[in-house]
């Protein structure tokens, strides 16, 4: 007997490091950031009339493109925004991945992206990234339906220089070249310059890493016009008010803190620098990240040891078991300054028992 | 030679009504509610410690599914929830609609439905209201790959009654019937309690209309665990984290406010009897709305005039132009007492001078 069961879409869904919530806990566990958003978040929900919430948002989320497009010097037609990078990301795959070609993406990389090809039914390449975790350009040489880096990579921490994004770019003319820099306000450089360039490259951030704002959900992606024109047509055949009228008045505030932000970014990489070295101090190995985590093996004890042990103490990392490329590596976001000090002394404790 | 654009997903988007920001305006064409959200919500605001809002959401949503939960007699595995009944609704159609035989749903009816069976490439056919706009029961008895049914319908705030569903669901056992009941909270009777009796039934409603909340984007779906589990597989596919963490406690507070709800909405359907009559007077005809909007045509004068001559004086309503069957027809929201007497006044001058 049929069923409405077999019209079912099954699929694996993506697994979220996990939120406990617990009130003497470290999280360390999905790279947020250690400290508050800007002051500015503060004023407006202080000011907000809650009468405005009975109206629908501004499909166009104005407020927040043009923030976001004038901190960016960009036009306001670059700017595509969305509930988190998620979100951005998911529309940019079903926008641009209609080739009978596949896509193609490194091994080791966000989680997210063989689960929203395998939702829209995209088929896909995995890439394997070298020993170091960094990119083999001529992997990406030959035909096919499009493309994804995160840079930095997640999650390994490692950055590609804009030459060898440029010459994979150079390769691809013919498919969008996806540039997901959810972390890249902890390293040294954006591949924002490129969209002036290359009309098929587009560059996706979010809020929710160095603006402290991963509750509030804002992602957002920049490239030509074109390109956001594009999904926008398939964003308004989606939903046609996703942004919260709190989220777009909150994430305009923020962004538009300068000064702020950059106190808290420098906060979060002085405190990964100093973490590094303990880590190296005590036997761990890592890529070096430009990111607001850390990607750690320990030289002879096993991952599970470290992240089974630490749990019992209420810190919470993150680690990716079903990878055996990566089942020894714990991925470590850089909390407070003494949130790191705390993890130091618990990881020393638990080497010297093992 | 190929080019990105050969991959795009090219799609007619759906196009929502204007919004426009005038200081005098009286905004009828969205069917937002004109009373405030319930004071709990500024309650939420005033208290909220903008320092959470650096973490990510309970993915689960669980204080607003648990609030949604226990206002409806469920249990929690019931409850799915998303960024407005669009998101739900959107969700549900990749989840359930994957047969190769078409889906069904009225001609007229609300205008996502067909936007979203393009985009996700569902086939879809659909079928004729009769001249009250009233639904052909047996036009749903045949095979299909699943049907969706708006009650009351939208744009004619006609009703269905409990038998009818019934009768088209026990045609249906076999595929999923969804029932969007957007605007249930004006009328009398909600198709809830269908779900008990058939695991094939999702009732989708939305805090949009009827607690003054378009703005905070929160919808729900209830049906059987089974309904909603598989939802909920696809919701984390495609984003982890949909919901803002404001949206959650706002939402979850809302709910609880059972008092002011009701003093609202019977303010609202007040109104609307009251501005049924007067429409009556004037001479326009209408379905017997169950909604918090009335569409209405006149006997003599076209839509069109109607609504080019109220937009001048910035009274906005909406029509659905490109429709012949309703191009006459006005989808008039019910604002507040004091603004429905206005509008009647500018209807009566156009009436006079026409």
């Amino acid at each position: 007997m049929s069923s409405w069961k077999d019209n079912l879409r099954t699929i694996e869904p993506y697994v979220p490091g996990e939120q406990p919530d617990l009130p003497d806990m470290i999280k360390l566990n999905t790279n947020e950031n250690p400290y508050p958003p800007s002051p500015k978040v503060q004023e407006v929900l202080d000011q907000y009339d809650i009468n405005a919430l009975r109206l629908y948002p501004d499909p166009n989320s104005q407020h927040l493109v043009d923030a976001i497009a004038e901190y960016n010097g960009l036009n306001s037609d670059q700017v595509f925004v969305g509930v988190g990078s998620d979100d951005v990301l998911a529309i940019a795959f079903m926008t641009f991945f209609n080739s009978k070609k596949p896509i193609l993406f490194p091994d080791i990389t966000y989680s997210f992206y063989d689960v929203w090809a395998e939702l829209f039914q995209i088929p896909y390449v995995q890439k394997p990234l070298d020993d170091h975790f960094e990119f083999v350009r001529s992997d990406y040489y030959g035909e096919n339906g499009g493309i994804v880096i995160a840079n930095p990579n997640a999650p390994t921490g490692v950055v590609q220089e804009l030459d060898a994004l440029r010459d994979i770019i150079d390769h691809n003319r013919d498919v969008v070249v996806i540039i997901d820099e959810a972390y890249v306000d902890f390293s040294d450089h954006s591949a924002l310059e490129l969209i002036k360039e290359y009309d098929n490259v587009l560059i996706v951030q979010t809020y929710s890493k160095s603006r402290s704002l991963a509750g509030m959900r804002i992602g957002h992606a920049m490239g030509s016009a074109e390109l956001i024109a594009a999904m926008n047509d398939v964003r308004f055949s989606y939903n046609s008010y996703p942004m919260t009228r709190l989220s777009v008045e909150i994430g305009a505030a923020a962004i538009r803190d300068k000064a702020y932000f950059e106190e808290m970014r420098k906060r979060v990489v002085d405190t990964r620098e100093w973490t590094k070295k303990e880590l190296t101090r005590l036997g761990f190995t890592f890529g070096d990240s430009k990111t607001n985590f850390i990607f750690a093996k320990h030289k002879t004890i096993p991952g599970e040891v470290f992240f089974d042990e630490l749990r019992k103490k209420h810190i919470f990392v993150r680690r990716f078991g079903n990878n055996p490329r990566i089942k020894d590596y714990l991925r470590i976001s850089i909390g407070t300054q003494k949130e790191m000090e705390i993890l130091v002394q618990e990881l020393e404790k638990i080497e010297k028992m093992h």
